[in-house]
């Protein structure tokens, strides 16, 4: 295992409680920096991936795609910008799962690992496993440079998010998020989509840091809301398309550092099953960007107030989401994109989790029983 | 929507004290009935997928699998028949996601829909939005011949459940893997597999309902075991490969008649965070067949058992896991198979969460909130 060699500088807390806080903090600067040089006006330079992406990237036809926890949610989000945004068939899994699955693999298809530390188990035998397997090339997205993961891949894109010291993922879960987003504008460079398109999606990427900046301002209200969860035992968090990865993890930060047994649902299956468990003990938070399953979701919405759950909506403000009796609405800022909704909506969600641990007294860095890099299996 | 005729006898609920339970011990005979005329000695007829069949099979490259809640899970468990044992990649995913998801479909990819009523809203929708997609074909696995899904599909493997009338599904989940297993089948007799590995996996399917009858047995254990958790607020499930949405039907049937929030996960994401929730007020059960993947599941459970989880096994007689402090062991059939383990270990599963929801006094074959069939979005 390698480790970075980092200046005592860049890992200070500095003013911030707890270095999770600074880390979210962080954010705006790390996404600036991982598109920086990268994401020029109106495209992605290909070459970023590294030398192997001239040759390989022409003949990639399909994306499998294995992490482990929170980069297992940003495959989920990238899932959307390969394939309902590049038009490539993608599929995503546990990294645990998949190295251990016999998997058939489609001639054409891309591999894509996900790990900050670059060295998690389970991620890296994958890699190692499916490089035997007959993919047309192997990428990564990482954030240590000198880790395994980088040094095996054909290709890699590193995240610059800067050492992450806080055990629960913050700052490295939006720049790969960013990273991923870059991957497939370069892919669906490769793949011939027009120009302006290519140029639209580049606009909306690059402004991602500012919208950061900007939501960071609701944390006074957000740490109003944590004190409506400190004494909770439970939480459900609800989304739709790319707001259900967002919701998982909303609800793995929750679990990992407040110890709230908190559960993560894409919303259209709360009737199969876990609305049974909804009543007034059981706060529901739901991500409610402005896209097209907003409906949808505002009737999902609707059945969890009819069972008397109380509802916490991170809500765009065009969403039509009133506050009402045991409805509570954070406006988020306005005009988010689709492209952009995954990494706006997961900073409210973090900060929550954030508040919510303070609250219960734990030790929000180091968290219980959990490791920052699980590098044993 | 159309109903099936009914007999009153059909529905009657007997000597037993729930349908639910009436259900789980149907599935002896629900499961003898779904395979009867169709798996034969040493191989499948695949003329009970319909007169497409002989035209699209051969077509196929890859399936699609759209469902929603526990017939979710028997797609998830599909994927294994269909890719570790037919050799053919699979992909699985929530109905109401994969609808408006614009999917990009690659060619030669055939659509599987899930559902015991048929009328289930969002896979029927997904079915529809599938036909426009450019797929080889579309299949429902179903339970009610004349039901939307059915008429409206190229090709229809029936369970033969006959009418279940708890809400919380248990014989109709089990039937759809054996409809699923003979599916796989049929895919591998027309991708050319050797005929004695074909008549292998036939006469273990053929074993499945006298499995499960042995395995009812074990409800006095069962029973014992539900007083431990019907004081509970939470519980975690974990499986590992094809034990793993298994682990998952066994947290909803808990979540839906005892409404105690239960959570599955892949035991190798534990340390990726919710281990943080692991504590002596945390259950912990596992699925534990005598697969490749016992070795790695075992040193999960110790990693619970370390943090002061207890835990819940059902295990193989040769898992090599006994019992001890914190530690309860269930022992199951000796033998079963990679094909039959999804089938048998889910019944002691049903028999848990039936038995706890009875020692809490829910209303158990109509929990609160919940619908039989989810016929409108």
């Amino acid at each position: 295992v390698h480790e970075s060699s980092l200046s005592a500088d860049a890992v200070e807390r500095g003013e911030y409680a707890h270095y999770m806080l600074k880390e979210i903090y962080e954010q705006p600067r790390a996404l600036a920096d991982t598109l920086s040089e990268r994401l020029l006006g109106d495209h992605v330079l290909e070459a970023v991936l590294g030398p192997a992406a001239g040759r390989i990237l022409p003949l990639v036809q399909n994306v499998h795609i294995v992490a482990c926890g929170t980069s297992f949610h940003a495959g989920l989000v990238a899932r959307y910008y390969l394939e309902q945004g590049a038009r490539i068939p993608c599929s995503v899994e546990v990294a645990s799962e998949y190295r251990y699955r016999d998997p058939v693999v489609t001639p054409g298809t891309l591999f894509l690992a996900i790990s900050q530390s670059g060295e998690t188990a389970d991620t890296l035998a994958a890699l190692r496993e499916a490089r035997r397997l007959g993919y047309v090339g192997t990428c990564a997205i990482c954030n240590v440079a000198e880790s395994s993961l980088v040094r095996e891949a054909d290709m890699a894109l590193m995240t610059r998010a800067g050492p992450e010291v806080g055990v629960a993922s913050t700052k490295a879960f939006t720049t790969q998020l960013a990273a991923l987003g870059m991957l497939g504008l370069a892919i669906a460079q490769r793949r011939g989509f027009d120009r302006r398109t290519i140029a639209l999606y580049a606009r909306q990427m690059a402004q991602v840091p500012t919208l950061v900046e900007h939501t960071l301002k609701l944390d006074p209200q957000i740490r109003q809301w944590a004190t409506r969860f400190a004494d909770k035992q439970h939480a459900l968090f609800l989304g739709r398309g790319p707001s259900y990865p967002v919701a998982l993890e909303g609800a793995l930060k929750l679990k990992e550092i407040s110890y709230i047994h908190a559960e993560a649902y894409p919303a259209g299956e709360l009737k199969h099953g876990p609305l049974a468990l909804v009543d007034a003990e059981m706060p529901v938070i739901a991500v409610a960007p402005n896209n097209a399953l907003l409906e949808k979701l505002k009737s999902n919405l609707q059945e969890v107030r009819a069972r008397g759950g109380q509802l916490f909506v991170f809500a765009d403000p065009n969403a039509g989401i009133e506050p009402a009796d045991g409805i509570d609405v954070m406006t988020m800022p306005d005009h988010i994109e689709a492209l952009q909704a995954p990494l706006v909506y997961t900073v409210p969600l973090q900060l929550l989790a954030y508040h919510v641990a303070v609250l219960r007294g734990t030790d929000v860095d180091q968290p219980r029983n959990l490791a920052k890099s699980v590098t044993v299996e």
